[in-house]
């Protein structure tokens, strides 16, 4: 029942400085956090592109988790480098510089077998080229999208198109009540269902996330972390966990299947805080994943009381 | 095996404005949100002080609830009157003006009877007055704080004092952090445990709340609210669910206890925020709260995926 996962979005290199360290050009991009932690599901295949700098070891990396990279371009010039910041409470990345590089003449195009695939994850990137994307896919069983402030700022319009055609909708608390203009989560979250799609998650960060489908709001906490080392990339690894559950399910339109998903996602996004780039999650096995998710879910379970 | 609760704090009259309206002189104080919720589950006994102009009409609501008011003086003058604002955010309460009147010269003392009641909650005010007032009783089996900022910054020694007393010490994030001076929440938790109470409650407002107790951490969402009218006394209401539901069960410490404790604390306070002063809490029925919490359970609950 597995179905392979396409994911489109950034493979860059993050240099990030946080209380707890620094690297320098270390592995990164939405879609590179996305596919580690959903390639512990399902097939995952990245399109994305890379410059001539872009190391051989990263590869290899993303090899040993079974990611296709047939669709990674490399590009002749520099691949996309973030250098940020986090201050000691992580609440807000502070951008140092964005050097796009190859990124800024992004234009994927998919192979025939890229469009056959049955999931969809397009991370956040120009709207546009969502679209485009989207528009290449041969009746996809599911797709997903992330998006950005950035986004919602200048191509509203292009942002909200694509809405209408996608099933699942990740998005901050922020980005949901700047595209809503409403500030109660619950209100923004039916709000933005009534844009297209069926399911909506909400990430609060160290809040939890929530999910609105099917006329129901579901809010869970995030897994307690004793030591934050780095947030970067824990939103697309929320994702991946949550969408590669979602793509070895026999169908997502159950809510029990949509709370695993849950679970599952804030579980790897859990690890994922616990180290700089991929660090962890790269390293994950099917049992720390399943200790830690039968630890949390365990945590939740109350008794009814009667 | 019921216990009598002990409350020692505020009794006040609240006006209030929101994006959703506004109050006058309505029933409010920290040991009246408290008792309200409280005595859903235990019979509740207030220590306090109101001035002449306090309304008879919100005696007769608390007796309603069989909260026992013998405890609470009348003195010449007025009651304590605290007017503020929140933005829509419902962040931050924005005091306009705080008139202490009778609550000035508050000095709690108690009867014999009330020394003997068996769980004793001190609500937030001055430390010293908490520990008067901890001093005075007959050996209760279960010891509940709360603080504010203003007490921390003010009266931190008086506060380590009482915090080496207690069993159970509620306090809101920001405090969490302001009193331990470290942002993570689970370090935080495990600080505050370090200075005397066997169980750290951390109050997060719409992220939630956490427990520490037994070296284990645990992390549960807030009930999602589509119209959040005023969150004036949503803390206290949640600390009388947690400490009428423990005042109600033969041992609190238990794990399992304490997590159906979180979950009626969460319950009740969801209910408080929907409407101003306690008009909506002071209605409910124990259908309604069942109703709820076993929604609010439910929703939590998910499979093991085995």
């Amino acid at each position: 029942m597995k179905k392979n996962i396409l994911v489109v979005g950034s493979v860059a290199l993050d240099s990030v400085q946080t209380i707890h360290g620094r690297t320098s050009k270390a592995l990164g991009g939405s879609a590179v956090h996305f596919s580690i932690s959903a390639s512990q599901f399902a097939p995952v295949r990245i399109v994305g592109v890379v410059g001539e700098d872009f190391p051989s070891s990263f590869c290899r990396l993303m090899k040993r988790r079974n990611i296709d990279l047939e669709g990674m371009q490399v590009m002749p010039g520099k691949t996309f480098h973030w250098r940020g910041r986090y201050d000691k409470d992580f609440k807000n990345a502070i951008t140092i510089a964005t050097e796009l590089n190859v990124f800024e003449h992004f234009k994927p195009s998919l192979s025939p077998s890229h469009s056959k695939c049955g999931v969809l994850f397009l991370a956040n990137i120009d709207p546009d080229l969502q679209w485009d994307v989207l528009r290449q896919m041969d009746r996809p069983r599911l797709v997903a999208c992330d998006t950005m402030n950035y986004w919602i700022t200048l191509k509203k319009k292009s942002l909200e198109k694509l809405l209408s055609r996608v099933n699942l909708f990740f998005v901050n608390e922020e980005e949901a009540r700047q595209l809503t203009k409403e500030h109660n989560l619950m209100t923004a979250a039916k709000l933005l269902a009534k844009m297209g799609p069926q399911i909506v998650v909400i990430k609060r960060g160290d809040s939890g996330s929530m999910l609105f489908y099917g006329g129901e709001t579901l809010s869970i906490p995030a897994q307690p972390i004793e030591k934050v080392v780095d947030p970067t990339g824990a939103g697309d690894t929320f994702a991946g966990g949550f969408v590669g559950y979602l793509a070895a399910s026999p169908d997502w339109r159950n809510i029990n299947v949509l709370k695993r998903a849950m679970a599952y996602g804030t579980v790897l996004s859990s690890f994922s805080v616990e180290n700089f780039s991929v660090r962890r999650t790269e390293k994950l096995s099917k049992s720390d994943i399943s200790a830690r998710y039968r630890k949390y879910v365990q945590s939740l379970s109350i008794d009814s009381d009667d």
